[in-house]
């Protein structure tokens, strides 16, 4: 198992700088005051393909040798690091083979397809998916990126907390969301070796708490197929994930399904921004342990803003 | 009548630079391409009290004289106005009193009450608007300021091209929605005199259109009660509004209701933010009219970014 290092995260940003954008750190007067805290949110929902996943498969696909052009690229996804690998793809001129859950949301499918990629589709299950994209990569010969548990992923996803150390002085901590654990990996590369003393919470849906878990019993705890609005973290920790995730993790923090769309709505009612569900965990985290934050520079990544508009969480019911 | 000039709008910005944003300039190479031209947003939905209306608002309650100052300021206004003269007059401390039509959105009223400001509401026609208000300004003795049809306030709404312009070079041509004319305007009065040579394009709903007909006839046409889901552009041109669109508007365009929904929703799939249904009007019209911003490079005031998220209009069928 190859762990990435800080040179591979400084690597990877000269490699995408020109694919992706250097995205806005926005702040809210209205939330600060009522979390008592200072938020600065890193708004990876303004990024290219609509997500910060689009960093590590930019890394990933632009650091692919040319024998492996023809072949392409292939993966399994929830969503958004479909979107994102696909994007990667298309601008290097390579095809990209996707599996994704039939269940994902209908504009991520089209999203998906409107850049490019060929998809197949699965059951809303890890092990359905993980046994179709073995046929798929059979088929194909394609290499393939994972979502997550892939090093050059990681080393791309750190390229973003390493703006937002440029971008705001002083963080004292950082939430992120967390699924299988690929941004909270990559923050822990950036912080661990450029700011050490900053806090680094990973933030997850009670719903779909496997990492929480994992995290209190010190090795890894997989859930085949949990059910959660936030979309994005359904997918377990892996082998490398857990590396970070248990080395450099200062807590794992869980909201209700209700605390999420809550904090959803808040944020786009008074920040003005489009974000998907998976990005409302930390703040709804942050309102549940006020104590923790309140009176600290607080680094929030919004991860991204693929959202269904004709099926809003709170218009579901 | 007074008619504002530059150095009003030069006043107005110094004056109000303390409680407003200099609000970002976003792009998108998704709708470059989908327009023919290069789209300059300036995003006013991320204003204070949500709209670009807390310029001109601001202008007036911190110009305002002291022996004035326990009276406070009164308005009518179908909400936008009405949230920012209630957060300027908060933030001098004074009080402001606002008639709100019955049918404005719930989130208006909750917004201008959040902000201190007193809510009487009328009949949703002008006429009823205009007859509630005259009670409740002689029972005050409250300082009028119009929605629109005050120097003070087009002069501050001036102030938004102002900072446009600083924000992006080369521009040749600005768009922005229009309902009484202020932020038009405003825009008259910067543009005319800082860079003659950028058009002024004034958008406005079909369903809505004085302001355009109007222009063809030469004299102000006002409509009671015009019905649009771009809720903040159903108020009639002033004889002060009109001396600026009169004078120095390149055309006025329009679009239909399924066309300014179709924008909004594509501007928030794309650019991820969220913005009303006026501020889609211009993306709507330049989108039915390609061929006159091929090209070249366009502003686009997002006027505001106060909407109802419980009710979104392609929600409504």
């Amino acid at each position: 198992m190859y762990i990435p290092t800080l040179d591979d995260m400084l690597a990877a940003h000269e490699r995408v700088k020109p694919y992706i954008h250097r995205t806005p750190v926005l702040t809210s007067s209205f939330l600060n005051e009522l979390t008592g805290a200072e938020l600065f949110f890193k708004c990876e929902n303004f990024q290219k393909a609509g997500a910060f996943k689009v960093r590590g498969a930019c890394n990933a696909v632009f650091g692919l040798s040319d024998d492996m052009l023809e072949k392409g690229v292939a993966t399994h996804s929830s969503g958004n690091h479909a979107l994102s690998l696909s994007y990667a793809a298309g601008r290097r001129g390579i095809p990209c083979h996707v599996v994704m859950p039939r269940t994902a949301p209908q504009a991520k499918k089209d999203a998906v397809r409107g850049y490019g990629g060929i998809i197949t589709e699965c059951e809303p299950s890890t092990s359905s998916r993980e046994e179709v994209f073995a046929k798929i990569q059979a088929e194909t010969g394609a290499e393939f990126v994972h979502p997550y548990n892939d090093p050059r992923v990681i080393a791309g996803q750190g390229t973003c907390s390493r703006e937002l150390m440029e971008q705001v002085n002083g963080l004292e901590a950082v939430v992120a969301p967390i699924g299988g654990g690929g941004m909270i990996s990559g923050t822990c590369i950036t912080l661990s070796n450029l700011a050490p003393d900053v806090k680094i919470y990973a933030a997850e849906p009670e719903m779909a708490d496997d990492a929480a878990r994992s995290f209190r019993a010190g090795h890894i705890i997989a859930d085949d197929a949990p059910e959660t609005v936030a979309d994005g973290l359904k997918v377990p920790l892996k082998e490398l994930t857990w590396h970070f995730v248990h080395n450099h993790v200062t807590d794992i923090l869980t909201a209700s399904e209700q605390e999420i769309v809550d904090a959803m709505k808040l944020i786009w009612k008074r920040m003005k921004i489009v974000m998907e569900p998976s990005s409302a965990v930390p703040l709804a985290t942050i309102l549940k342990n006020k104590e923790t934050f309140a009176g600290k520079r607080v680094g929030v990544i919004i991860t991204g803003g693929n959202v269904d508009l004709d099926h809003l969480p709170w218009m579901e019911k």
